[in-house]
């Protein structure tokens, strides 16, 4: 059995970033399954193509192959059921499926203005042009104003992140003593961010920087090792 | 076994409101559990601090009471373990946790200004007096302030739902095929609303309105046939 993860990457092949592959990457240790990474970068249409997907992460498994993060964990939950639990429970699963469109809201979403502007410069000039054009259309304003912007706009970034702080008051983990796809789901986002920017998202005080730090020393350091900024 | 639960009422014994209770008195109705009312009102500290409590919900279940609706969800799927189950395992307890403060931030919270100015004509001449004081002071602003800029206000009410709506576009409750405590986190706010305010929280055609008259239709109609406003 050999997992291949087509991954988006810059200039530096090394240094994967996409919210959504970092929550297939934790899922996949999580499962304790590795995958070889394809490196992709974002105008490489043509590669994913034959796999029905324009974005990554796409996961091949033997013939088959899986594209979006939450049908990729839906996969390994459904084809490796004997280990590790993602979801611990269809109860799990279910509510889970709202935690994803909260992480894509409000913590992907939140956190795109604020460091949108640090990400060209990984990559090739080729994607570098197409993320400025198709970004900038997204956010209806340059880059540059977004990040200007950015010391005042983190502070509702940091507000609606509430519910999740609220919870790490009484819990280590949004899946309860031990981490699960729900931490996944927000930890891609952050580790996005920690890989292509160094402005400051958490104060840390914030116990949701905590709760990072957990992440990152999780799976042995697996993301705390991946190249990125300082926290 | 004779379970007892204290609930918020105003001038109408049989019109029960508070988000709060709600969520017990679906999770009871989930679990195929009665429970007999005790009305209480807001100045009536005095009633439930025997309990060790300030607010209400209350259950008595023999000689234990549990206070706080989080608390008494989670007494009664570890008391009643045999029947249905309200998280559906333990990952779907874990991650509900998160839910309930997106519920009491989002969802009660958020409409909270909107319908706040309805309930004083509710209740008696003492608890709409500290109603209005303790509201007030929360709000920062008058509720008749807050009532007159509902009409604009509403609209980043519904934005706030958009996690919750995406996720209805695939499946009927946020507990999957059928509804869990999930789902009775959200809709105890509705049901809330419904009881005390002529508003109109939602439009006709927002998934979120058809997902709410599922669970006005939950229970046999349990919560339709309770006195309120029409939705």
């Amino acid at each position: 059995m050999t997992l291949k993860l087509f991954e988006l990457v810059g200039t530096d092949e090394q240094r994967p970033f996409s919210p959504f592959c970092w929550r297939t990457r934790m899922a996949l240790a999580h499962k304790g399954l590795s995958a070889q990474s394809i490196p992709w970068c974002f105008t490489e249409k043509q590669a994913i193509a034959p796999h029905q997907s324009e974005k990554v992460p796409v996961l091949l498994d033997g013939e088959t192959s899986v594209a979006d993060s939450w049908a990729i964990a839906n996969y390994l939950e459904d084809t490796y059921p004997d280990r590790p639990s993602l979801f611990g429970g269809e109860g799990g699963r279910a509510i889970c499926r709202m935690m994803n469109w909260w992480g894509d809201i409000a913590v992907v979403g939140g956190m795109f203005p604020l460091i949108v502007a640090d990400i060209p410069s990984h990559l090739k000039p080729v994607d570098a042009a197409y993320f400025r054009k198709t970004r900038e259309a997204r956010l209806g304003k340059p880059l540059e104003q977004a990040a200007a912007e950015r010391d005042k706009s983190v502070e509702s970034f940091r507000k609606g992140l509430e519910p999740m702080r609220l919870t790490l008051k009484t819990q280590d983990y949004l899946g309860g003593d031990a981490p699960n796809y729900a931490d996944y789901i927000v930890f891609g986002g952050f580790q996005w961010a920690r890989v292509v920017s160094p402005f400051k998202l958490l104060a840390e005080a914030d116990p949701v920087y905590a709760w990072r730090e957990r992440l990152l020393d999780t799976f042995d350091g697996m993301a705390r090792k991946s190249p990125g900024f300082p926290v």
